[in-house]
């Protein structure tokens, strides 16, 4: 049985191939424009795979791909790394690192860049998840399972992994941090607030490590020359 | 909690640059090094977080990403496509893609290339799996468990995946077929056998195929001109 191909996934080209275009023209000088064309379509095709509703997964790639990108290139110190950059890593990548990534940005706001990855993507965040986000006035609209991939991993000062039995490759020069979250089955509406507590905990701690040891590296303030 | 660099992961970059270099050479003049180096560490990174002995994967990643960078040569026009190009898919590429990929390269030999990748790659190949292949004197050595990728999915001619509820990407000018051959709750050694015969009745079916087309495809030889 032999079927044809999906207008869908047409269209989907077409917001891919703009999408590339324009990746590789802000990232002209940075990368060759097959690396970021690559980057592009095997986002799409990595959430394509996990992704429930496959109506977004286009847009979303374009967005995968441009955080991928960025990451990359700090790496690489090719972009200079203004903010610590910081990777929550679960099983999903539907509940607990979401909850996280969206703690830290609760807290830190612009003073760090965050990032959230599962070991085996599920299909959406958990809808009692987006639903606690959406009360609490933190972002739920960027909020979508992605895989953990090296670009990401190599980018982040900080990688912080819920309990999942995911054993994560480590890179030198990072700090990783382990959390004791376990899934408890599953997010559901009943103990989702009390996950979330103690994410914010653990997280709130997280960020004054981060901000001690920023403060830390900073350089000193110029002293004035004392008349020889 | 902080844990240190684990020296395995220090021992496997030193293989995967190694790798990188080695295939950058190989497509110089066909791919950017910058884009084969992604490709290798991206097949890395994806197979450590499925795979569950971890040993070996420095070195399938880099069978896994020779094989993805000439499917993408020859999806761009970039290497002549020598063969014809299938890829069987299933959830895990544990079980039933893994005995169409053998079944085909059994009965086609070095006439066809034959890829296997899954919608959510399992831990590793089951174990009555690689029995039964053994049994029969098909090739196990080179069965692993690998991820669905774009480069893979766009290099082929011929996609066939088993009943698994997953949706795959249709890119035009291929031809995609659907076998309805089910999980079975998974493939166990009571079942293996009847499954193996199941797929290669359908594979058997699809080598005719694919022989017909390539004949029809074979220029005619040349006649001798008429006298005028």
């Amino acid at each position: 049985m032999t079927t044809n191909p999906t207008p869908t996934d047409e269209t989907d080209d077409r917001v891919l191939q703009r999408t590339a275009a324009h990746l590789a023209e802000r990232y002209d000088g940075i990368f060759s424009p097959d690396l970021v064309e690559r980057i592009v379509y095997e986002s799409y095709t990595t959430l394509h795979r996990t992704a429930r509703i496959k109506t977004y997964v286009a847009s979303l790639a374009g967005n995968f791909a441009e955080s991928r990108l960025r990451s990359l290139a700090y790496s690489k110190g090719l972009l200079q790394r203004p903010l610590p950059q910081v990777l929550f890593v679960c099983a999903e990548n539907a509940g607990r690192s979401q909850l996280a990534a969206a703690a830290l940005a609760g807290i830190a706001g612009d003073r760090v860049e965050v990032r959230s990855a599962g070991a085996r993507p599920g299909e959406d965040v958990y809808p009692e998840v987006v639903e606690l986000l959406r009360e609490r006035g933190l972002d739920a609209e960027h909020a979508y399972p992605k895989p953990l991939t090296d670009d990401v991993l190599r980018g982040a000062d900080y990688i912080v992994s819920m309990r999942s039995g995911d054993e994560i490759i480590r890179y030198p020069g990072k700090t990783y941090l382990e959390w004791d979250i376990p899934v408890r089955a599953e997010v559901s509406a009943a103990n989702v607030g009390s996950v979330f507590e103690e994410v914010e905990r653990h997280v709130a701690e997280l960020w004054s490590t981060i901000e001690a040891k920023v403060a830390e590296d900073e350089p000193d303030l110029p002293q004035p020359l004392e008349p020889a």
